[in-house]
């Protein structure tokens, strides 16, 4: 982790840098998959799981034996985290429920607006060494509570042919009925063109790796939407001398954990607190066994110390860090939480660890990384619907703004726009 | 314009199919342009304004000056009307706003939401023919609302270097201050990169020819958000015998007009009507002045009669049509409106034409074409802003979830996110 003393603006670029991520070599891996299961639909799949998850399956639908059994394997503790996890997350993306609009802009002329459940979604959650059964939490919840009609959930298999019991007890929880034993880039072809097992969707939801990062971008040019672009994991922590540095140090290295393109920053208001929470970030990632992961992390990551939190809080805007943490005196927290535009998800305070937002506190996990906070929300109940807009104009209604629209029709050289208009206005002339 | 009676659901996809687009083309076309306008800034959108808009412009910004004088050359009335339209479209997007969420999830556990305006934004508004000052109302009002830090508008000169004075006009009006000369992929370009006038954007909205299409799904690419995928415009009239035929054919027209890629679909409850319907379009389509246009979008247009309501809702739902017209028995109508789920704008009723929604009732006119409506929203405040997400965690706090987060982090195999917790639990028991 180097340590950058007051970088001048036009550097920030550079030595900010994220890891550079490339696409096209592994675009010309994923289309020929993409194609056979186009093509081949579940006779794919089961070819692919062979190749890749190394196993032969024959049901590619979790079955409802296999949901039952997963429930016993999964130990209580867990059971019960995975419950509080999911009263906290419900609560809070109820409450992210848009009330439907109704106005009337003139007389006679009523506006709508409507939030319409997106009718059917698929979830992707990686496979790998962990079994992310937050990730099924975190997009299985919304869905359901935006009131898709079609709900699947795909997941590679191990090499028994098996989904990791925690995520189907957490899939089963929170009443996803289609889980897919399916991984990759060949999972996401499924839920574009549809399989016999795995329906179409309309939206495309979940983390992966490059390959499934490729197949979602690809499915956006087959109309199908995605969450929001991909890219590593990543965090800023700003911390002035009242952070514990302890925990900074453990919250980057929760970050730094996830992966070798992670990259983590702290941006802090003196070079001693700096020095401190690199020392405490030198002590503790030792001890983890990720550790190899997390120091290849810390190569991509630095220090910035700024002289003032105007400019700290300049270069976090630039930066737009998925997770930002703020550890500041608490007569600043109000001004520097409210300053901040460009982040995925803020955390406040000392006692607000990165990884409570992560697993259960109640926000959702999945957020625009890569930059993209500038432009992307994260999940939300919201990614789940569209909003869809409704009018209904009376015979006065249109009376009233009749004219406007003909005059401005007629100014766009719309002729047809404008006689819509203008054969109901002549029909309520001759009624009236 | 081909009649379908009863069509079965396996044929609706290929009888109801939209004119194709194809982009590949038109890509190598658009990249040396964005490349060069990537290197040259503005000498390159001069250049192209030579070549393209036959046009040698000094000055890429509109001036004061221009901008004024423009008020001037801009009738009364369609001052007036482009007024009356921007106070409706204001009052419809006002109310859009979302308020802030706090909630406590569990006690000590505060999280939070806000919707923060996107800094940067680019409007686009095509040249040709006609000046598109409806789709600056459409697109500005709502930056304006969001307080989006910095609205570029991007429009494509005359012959004589002026942009038309009712686009002026109302962006003046709505105080967009950055006003440029600059068209088709180029502006997207320089949107994309920034040049010494245009400024880099984090979003960009606005229709466009294929070109422009083309540019803004490259920009997408390199970071940069935009409105929505674009398609041709499209209609589709559901109409029982209530409806008033010559209305609904001057409906399918207006449609019909916009460009020969449109496509106009009539979804009748009978034969009769039906019939009624395409008489009045045979017979209003002669007196159009773009007539030649509307003939050879009505080529790629059908009339389907279907034989009950459930069939007709289930086509309508499964075209998901940009603009959808009810005009079916007011008795009828709520249970109909309320089983439509995929849909960008609904015109509700005989005297609900969509150039209603198109100018001047309040809702937004950029709505999701081509199939689009089943997974995105039309623009609306929404669109220029993000959500952001915060929480804040008390000592309390963090005892009562922490144990949750421990051991779900644990069994996600992520020790240090596990650790970030611990630490701040072994804080707090060694310093009560």
């Amino acid at each position: 982790m180097k340590t950058l003393i007051n970088p001048i603006k036009s550097e920030w670029k550079t030595e900010l840098a994220r890891p550079v991520q490339k696409t096209k070599d592994i675009e010309k891996i994923v289309k020929p998959i993409i194609r056979k299961v186009k093509r081949q639909g579940d006779k794919a799949l089961k070819k692919f799981a062979l190749e890749y998850d190394h196993v032969n399956i024959k049901n590619l639908l979790a079955s409802r034996e296999e949901i039952a059994a997963a429930k016993l394997l999964v130990a209580d503790e867990l059971k019960q985290a995975i419950i509080q996890a999911k009263e906290n997350i419900e609560k809070f993306h109820e409450a992210q429920q848009t009330p439907d609009l109704i106005m009337d802009t003139m007389d006679g002329v009523t506006c709508m607006r409507k939030s319409v459940a997106i009718q059917k979604v698929g979830l992707y959650i990686p496979g790998g060494t962990a079994p992310l059964f937050s990730t099924v939490l975190m997009l299985g919840i919304p869905a359901n509570l935006a009131g898709c009609e079609e709900i699947v959930l795909c997941t590679p298999p191990n090499k028994e042919g098996n989904i990791h019991p925690a995520i189907l007890f957490t899939a089963d929880l929170i009443g996803i009925d289609r889980i897919v034993k399916v991984g990759g880039a060949q999972a996401v072809a499924a839920m574009t063109y549809g399989t016999e097992t795995v329906p179409a969707v309309d939206k495309i939801f979940g983390p992966g790796n490059q390959y499934v990062t490729a197949a979602k971008q690809l499915a956006v040019k087959k109309g199908v939407a995605i969450d929001m672009p991909a890219g590593p994991s990543e965090v800023l922590v700003y911390a002035d001398e009242s952070a514990i540095p302890s925990f900074v140090a453990s919250d980057l290295l929760s970050q730094a954990e996830h992966g070798i393109d992670s990259q983590v920053i702290l941006v802090a208001t003196s070079e001693k607190v700096a020095q401190k929470v690199m020392k405490e970030v030198d002590l503790q990632v030792e001890q983890l066994s990720r550790r190899e992961i997390a120091k290849k992390a810390l190569d991509n990551s630095v220090a910035v110390v700024m002289p003032n939190q105007d400019k700290a809080i300049d270069l976090i805007n630039e930066y737009a860090p998925e997770h930002l943490i703020i550890c500041v005196k608490e007569e600043d927290e109000d001004e520097v939480v409210g300053r901040i535009i460009n982040a995925g998800s803020v955390f406040i305070g000392n006692f607000t660890p990165e990884s409570a937002g992560d697993y259960a506190s109640g926000t959702n996990h999945t957020l625009p990384t890569y930059g993209y906070a500038r432009n992307y929300s994260g999940v939300s109940l919201d990614s789940f619907t569209k909003k869809i807009t409704y009018q209904k104009i009376s015979a006065k209604g249109i009376q009233n703004l009749g004219p406007t629209i003909e005059i401005m029709a007629e100014n766009e050289l719309l002729e047809a726009h404008k006689n819509a208009v203008t054969i109901r206005l002549n029909y309520l002339k001759e009624n009236s």
